[in-house]
């Protein structure tokens, strides 16, 4: 079998449970967004709360009612039958930076790939009523109007965005620090709220390493959907088996100058 | 004349008059957040918007009407008066990186100085409908309910905060790493809402330099207020005569271990 570009015919129910998976979420983040939360540290030093478990279970009761044959791989609880057609990966609550210190940028993102292609996206911002909708060949929306990203044909005018600098191992951060050096402004702290930005016209650049699967799929229907270019550091499309560096671009030809920068 | 740490009399009126200010700021603001904007650069290589200049303007014809006997002094519109008992000091729209690239944490910054002092503080984020406010001696709000720091007794426990690694000229950004290097995790991109979040208790320490009067003034009464310690790097109060290198803690212990740490 290869890799599928589109949804198939279950595109409208797909669409219909991706909105309440994105609700349970919501209303599971918010009970405990702001509150005194107990972080506790996973080896990979991301924080970890309640919150983030509880609305992964909540989404996987959905999706085990909704399309028992579905595959599921999400951040807390693992890995079903991803062998499946259809797998939805699922981080509850990405930005667990923003989340544990109150910043509302935190999101869930919700994907849905179809053999190892990611043909639906939602990243949902549940403490700012804000949601980005992908579909494989529709436009995506925010909020349900459609997003659009903006042009810029130029490096030195793009303003890129990176989760912080401290995320680039090794030579990843030299070809980040290389890529900052050559556009108009870096700015910090976003996490996945910045892949929204990008595709709503406000960012020309987002580039990024260490990305686990959960964290760029629902990203790549949302940023093509709305005009704009997303693969990893090589040029390559962001599947399942993608690895963690991730580069998305409002306008195709400074997705093209940065993958040139990043590979020195 | 030595610095007085109140108000004086005239408090009541000045908080209301502030609240004006924040209104009036946060219209003109929301009316071009997410519009297309005309970015240029000043020398210091700020963003500057249309949104930036007009909002001040409004501010100044306020305080004309309501004080024309105070200082002014505007990060747009420069200074007047600057030698009056009060002087109010604007910054319309601080974070204008968020601004720009439409990620709703800016806000509107407002101080009043007594005698160099700053005795009122507001922050105020009109994308999120958020304002604290701080007036020496009384405690802090938060949308009009108290604002409160947590306590944290242990750097390696602390959350910082900081707008971003590029902020720290020459030493200071070595400092600023070994800060990092010490704390439970360094997070960025939230300029002055993070001071915002340090007084409502979820973040425990912002270090940044680099600052001007009109960034970091508001920012004075309201940690304070909310029970934290805010100084400049050598622990010294913040007035209209400080340097931009800024520490602020929700928890003295904190407050001066970091500062050791700074100083190196």
């Amino acid at each position: 079998m290869t890799g599928s570009a589109t949804p198939g015919a279950g595109a409208p129910a797909f669409a219909d449970v991706a909105g309440r998976l994105a609700d349970a979420a919501a209303r599971i983040a918010m009970k405990y967004f702001r509150r005194d939360l107990a972080v506790d540290d996973k080896t990979d030093l991301s924080p970890v709360t309640s919150a983030d478990r509880e609305a992964e279970a909540a989404m996987r009761d959905i999706l085990g009612a909704a399309f028992p044959e579905h595959g599921i791989y999400g951040e807390e609880l693992g890995k079903d039958r991803i062998d499946a057609e259809y797998v939805w990966v699922l981080d509850p609550i990405d930005g667990t930076q923003s989340f544990v210190t109150g910043k509302p940028l935190f999101g869930t993102l919700i994907a849905l790939t179809r053999l190892g292609v990611p043909v639906l996206g939602v990243i949902d911002a549940p403490a700012l009523n804000e949601r980005w909708l992908g579909i494989a060949g529709r436009p995506t929306t925010f909020n349900g109007a459609p997003a659009r990203v903006r042009g810029c044909a130029e490096l030195g005018r793009a303003w890129l965005y990176a989760t912080s600098p401290q995320m680039f191992p090794g030579g990843d951060f030299d070809a980040f620090e290389r890529l900052r050096g050559r556009v108009r402004r870096a700015v910090y702290g976003a996490e996945c709220y910045a892949y929204g930005l990008l595709a709503s016209g406000h960012v020309d650049l987002v580039a990024e390493a260490t990305m686990q699967p959960y964290d760029f799929l629902a990203l790549a229907p949302i940023v093509a959907g709305a005009g704009g270019i997303i693969t990893d550091w090589r040029g390559e499309p962001l599947t399942l088996g993608s690895g963690g560096r991730v580069l998305a671009a409002g306008d195709a030809r400074i997705h093209g100058a940065a993958l040139e920068v990043l590979a020195g």
